[in-house]
């Protein structure tokens, strides 16, 4: 008999993990469904839907995908504190219209500049200085500061759904990756300990660097200048830069992902495509075609023809943030 | 006695793998005495110079350090035949005198043109095709093709010693990656089936790319003009974008090798920075300073002051090619 209690233990414990539900912060519903019945399939030997570990590729978008972004871009905050920082240091910083504006505060006018504007406040922020020095003035900053609305660190505005869906993933031997219209060098100074996503596993916008031996250093730069976009039709071509496999699953949540997604969803065999659709406005946030930031309008069209996966945030999470 | 010698039998099988030697057909001497020692002392959790496995990163330069590089780089010589077919097919591909005097076979000209002709070369028959059909021609092209003084296939001229250093470090938990200064989508067409290396992990220079639906295809397709040379300085910026971690181990064998060689080196913690010296031209070439291809000069000269392992092809290495 004690032998046989000692078994069932045993065999009870070893189950636990098959039995255990991977998303328990997503709702009973047809996007959890969705989701493990894809997982299921490619990773069961028996099924004809079997895909072997090394293609089990899964990419996803970062801002609105995997943490928030309203108002604005966390990464355009942390470049207008810095660039406050640095012109209270050294005024002649600012050498153009759309900087001063931007470091008295005055939105309308960097708004007014566009993307070009945004650019050129990124790369002022971001450059001049080495990758490593970089990195801890990003981690820094993500100490520090806090959003202004929920007063909380920004790199706890994660999505606790979107957390366990990556560990579901690994734990079913994909590789995750971040494929984000923001900086390399800045989603990297948080991937690591946010997501569990090493540092070759990010992909991202980049600015031109340099490699020289400073002070008898051997230093890499980050440079002023844009050298890479990592958005829209930008997002495919660094997957196949970096990856060189064409992903199975493929997450985002705005139409700065939709060629990733197209892409990524034509390729031969099993493929989800999954859009994050910001509907929680207590929760959360609430927007989609008319949004400045993480704008999703093509996609909300057309996700149903081409099969795509709507995830509603209000109706699909349990809850939001991994501190609930 | 039976359970004795059952138990003795186990024993010898679980200790087999730690007493077989990790790299047989290197000789025994100062450079394999040194990579062995490495490697032991990085991975022994007991030793001061403990690396945890992700921060095993090794990286490898390819031509002349994981396979030949004479009379010229291999992939030069795809181009050039590829070159002369599609001239054969259409005479208009060849659009100026560089061309027209590659696809005549006039190398004295070609040779007169220098990099930028060279590049143009590469350019012209790397472009307008999809990143599968460049694949499929590349893997063509190798499944073909023989090398002139060797008659062997170039894919199979690759070093057994290097074949067995990347197998000794991902038993030991390192991640290996090429870093290499030809065409990233040339190298991942043999890197998974000659070295074991998977796309994801193979670095090198390329050309520009887009992304664009094409007859109702989501393509990504490789068009004219270069977009990143990985050589020289370019090597530890894109180690940096690439894998964000500076490596622990290095392998080259030119002066294109020498910064990355000099920045991973020079990390906090052990470091380990070898140069395959090609010194022996009985069994593959012997060639060094003077060298068009693979030129080696301040590597000699510093290599020992900066405590770098220069291999000697001819003394330590017991076999060339797997095929012996």
């Amino acid at each position: 008999m004690k032998l046989l209690k000692t078994l069932s233990i045993a065999l009870s414990l070893a189950a636990a993990p098959l039995l255990a539900d991977p998303l328990p912060s997503w709702n009973p519903g047809d996007a959890k469904s969705r989701i493990t019945n894809f997982v299921e399939r490619v990773t069961d030997p028996a099924s004809p839907d079997y895909v072997t570990p090394p293609a089990r590729i899964a990419v996803f978008d970062n801002d609105g995908t995997l943490w928030a972004e309203k108002p604005v871009y966390f990464q355009f905050l942390f470049a207008m504190d810095r660039l406050r920082e640095m012109a209270a240091t050294d005024p002649a910083v600012l050498t153009s219209d759309v900087l001063r504006a931007a470091a008295a505060g005055d939105m309308e006018t960097v708004e007014a500049a566009g993307e070009a504007g945004l650019l050129e406040i990124v790369s002022t922020t971001h450059s001049s200085l080495s990758v490593e020095a970089f990195a801890a003035e990003a981690r820094g900053w993500l100490a520090e500061a806090r959003h202004t609305e929920t007063g909380m660190a920004y790199d706890a505005m994660i999505y606790q759904p979107m957390l366990e869906l990556l560990r579901y993933l690994r734990d079913e031997d994909f590789t995750t990756w971040i494929v984000s219209g923001g900086g390399l060098h800045f989603v990297r100074a948080f991937s690591e300990d946010a997501y569990n996503i090493p540092p070759e596993q990010v992909i991202g916008s980049t600015g031109k660097a340099s490699y020289a031996v400073i002070d008898g250093a051997p230093t890499v730069t980050k440079d002023p200048g844009v050298f890479f976009l990592d958005d829209k039709a930008g997002k495919p071509v660094a997957i196949d830069a970096r990856i060189g496999r064409r992903p199975i699953l493929v997450g985002g949540n705005s139409d700065g992902d939709f060629e990733m997604l197209e892409w990524a969803t034509s390729g031969d065999g099993p493929r989800l495509g999954l859009i994050v659709h910001h509907t929680d406005a207590e929760r959360e946030f609430a927007y989609d075609r008319d949004s400045h930031v993480g704008r999703l309008d093509r996609g909300l069209d057309e996700a149903g023809a081409r099969g795509w996966l709507l995830v509603d945030m209000a109706r699909d999470w349990a809850r939001v943030w991994p501190g609930e």
